[in-house]
């Protein structure tokens, strides 16, 4: 484990696929001693997602990396043991199975703090625990759908578009993390054990900056709605073609001169035709004519993005994933950075993204095959004989496979 | 302030905009006094943003709640002081300007850890505060370009297409309380204040879960990019027309036979020609029509959903903003709660995202107005004489405006 600021504590991990792992996988990083146990003979399905090399999944490697892998058949009642023993000596205990199953496996909060008093809890799912819609499947982009974000995403008249990335799922596991850091910190200050309920719907919806009180405020007279590569409420603010790239730029009030100076038409900043983000919006067809035209006449990305910079105009290549790796800038800074695996060798998955002054930061972990702690964990930490280890063995309680 | 985890803890910011007043945000629902410095004369630039009603921006509010505003021109020496004086008696001080500017403002790391070294310094910005994108101004959607995050969303061939949600800077703000939260953790186990640099470059690259591994397992065999409203990788997994919403279907490999059956085609279930994931996707084209054949016959997207739902097939209606505001589920939790505000009246704005056992869940709290609390602050809390604050209202380096 890394030396840092989690060091000394442990976290009990029942989680899997992605927002979950996305929180013990920034403890982890933090330096905390994650306990990730798994099911028999899978374990964690994303063991089987792409890109697999050497019958290793490069996905799974990314999420867990600095974790230890417990693999425990829970149908069997020896195997609730050992988890019941493992709540008693750790300090967190995080899943995200859908609500009501870990409840019926015999570890809802009420027995979970009944065993350890002191432990935050923290159960991740779609929707919350309760309420009519928390039976739904608990996939990023069924909250996505319910929370008003995917329908903001995409052309206006056509369908939404949503994002190829699990963004509600990583940031939920972040926002996870988030209050059980404010839990410890709680505890460490004299308080005790308590239950968190996060969940990407709450998430998502915390990304609504403007359009859930402008509908509010506006009785429905504003009614936020996607407008694809070109936003609805500030003009210019979208997407050009450039010569390779799309670019995007942005203009609010204070860059409007800039533009006009670095489209080499600085006599638009003063017609009064253009000279309000009102009247721009209105005439947002010819707006974006006139900045298109100048970019269809430039040599280059390149050359296009300096002039807007120089002017101090907000402007961005829209980069492809072969582009953002190989990025100076990223790749100097660790923003995406090498891992290193047995099976897969040299990795590029994205860095932690929390930087801390006081500790290294992108530290180096390795990935555990499923079950390859059983044994560190049931006879270093719980101090069980190998005689009854060995029975968990035989009865296929305690599995591993070395492969994955 | 909320009888909550952070009681006790004051937090100097000096964030605007959203990332970090998201940030900030957080910790003020959580319960920590948070002293919210503005500059003459407009303050935070979003006390001016919509949507407006007698003055008061509920963009603002929605981010301000339970901040206390001191506004002060920091151009002067005697509000540097009192900034010394603030700093000295923080827990946290956190600021989301250009890299570069609290620097040149007198208030580097090295500076502000001098005056005090138990100290939480956070910074957010777009790229970091270091490097040669550093420079570039802080707008979400330029670091999403530059993320590559940006260019996984849209229709494939066409331009990618930006959600209308600030989703970049928000989720960097709870990237920010999190770190935050684990330094604050690490200070009360005995070790000392630390600096803290987030940005929303890493925040956007911490949601890759796929990309960036899958293209550097695969040697760039597989590019990663946008397909628009349905998967390039799983089938089917997107979005339908319904009746008068768009519904978004998943099915992974365990809900291909639930889709089949509740299309009313459990022959396909047995039919080699879609077996697997990779046959489907082959035959995307065939496979999404006739999935939309049958949406196509349905009566109601209410039947189409209950149809899915009875087979277990993870689906969902796209809401609309109007929508949203109106499910039971979301009112009921307090996904979206009402606040009260002197002039805006109720406004409904997202809740907070993180739920904790022990402190009740989304408490009233008030927004000031610009330098609402500068007597409190300068007065209750530095203890400065009325002579003193006085002169500093007449030099204009302190202000107040009650209207916004």
């Amino acid at each position: 484990m890394p030396k840092h600021i989690l060091n000394g504590y442990r976290v009990l991990d029942m989680t899997h696929v992605l927002a979950g792992p996305s929180a013990t996988r920034l403890m982890a990083e933090m330096g905390a001693e994650v306990l990730k146990v798994e099911f028999p003979t899978a374990g964690d399905i994303t063991r089987a997602l792409p890109a697999i090399k050497g019958g290793r999944s490069a996905y799974f490697a990314q999420q867990n990396r600095g974790k230890k892998s417990v693999c425990l058949d829970l149908k069997a009642d020896s195997a609730k043991e050992v988890l019941r023993d493992l709540i008693k000596i750790s300090d967190v205990f995080i899943e995200n199975f859908a609500p009501g199953v870990i409840s019926r496996l015999g570890f809802s909060w009420e027995e979970v703090r009944e065993l350890n008093p002191e432990i935050i809890m923290c159960s991740i799912s779609a929707f919350g625990q309760e309420g009519e819609l928390s039976a739904l499947p608990g996939f990023d982009y069924i909250a996505q759908a319910y929370s008003g974000i995917m329908g903001m995403i995409g052309e206006a008249g056509g369908p939404p578009s949503f994002p190829m990335a699990g963004i509600g799922d990583v940031m939920t596991g972040a926002h996870a993390a988030c209050a059980i850091g404010f839990a410890l910190l709680h505890r460490e200050r004299g308080g005790h054990g308590q239950y968190l309920d996060i969940s990407l719907l709450d998430s998502y919806m915390h990304c609504h900056e403007m359009n859930i009180q402008a509908y509010s405020v506006s009785n429905g007279e504003i009614e936020p709605t996607r407008s694809g590569h070109h936003h609805y409420a500030v003009c210019p603010l979208g997407l050009f073609k450039g010569k390779t790239h799309y670019i995007c730029i942005i203009a609010l009030q204070n860059q409007w001169p800039g533009v006009c100076r670095a489209i080499g038409r600085p006599d638009l900043i003063t017609d009064s035709v253009y000279e309000t983000n009102e009247k721009r919006l209105e005439k947002s067809e010819e707006v974006i004519a006139i900045i298109q035209d100048w970019l269809d006449l430039q040599e280059s990305d390149e050359s296009i993005l300096a002039s807007l910079e120089a002017e101090r105009v907000p402007c961005a290549p829209v980069l492809s994933i072969s582009e953002v790796v190989n990025t100076k800038h990223i790749l100097d800074r660790g923003v995406v950075r090498p891992i290193q695996d047995p099976k897969l060798g040299e990795v590029l998955v994205p860095g932690m993204p929390l930087r801390f002054s006081e500790f290294e930061h992108n530290q180096p972990m390795n990935t555990s095959f499923l079950g390859e702690d059983n044994k560190y964990v049931l006879e270093g930490m719980l101090g069980y004989e190998p005689q009854r280890i060995k029975k968990l063995i035989e009865e296929g309680v305690l599995f591993e496979n070395p492969e994955t």
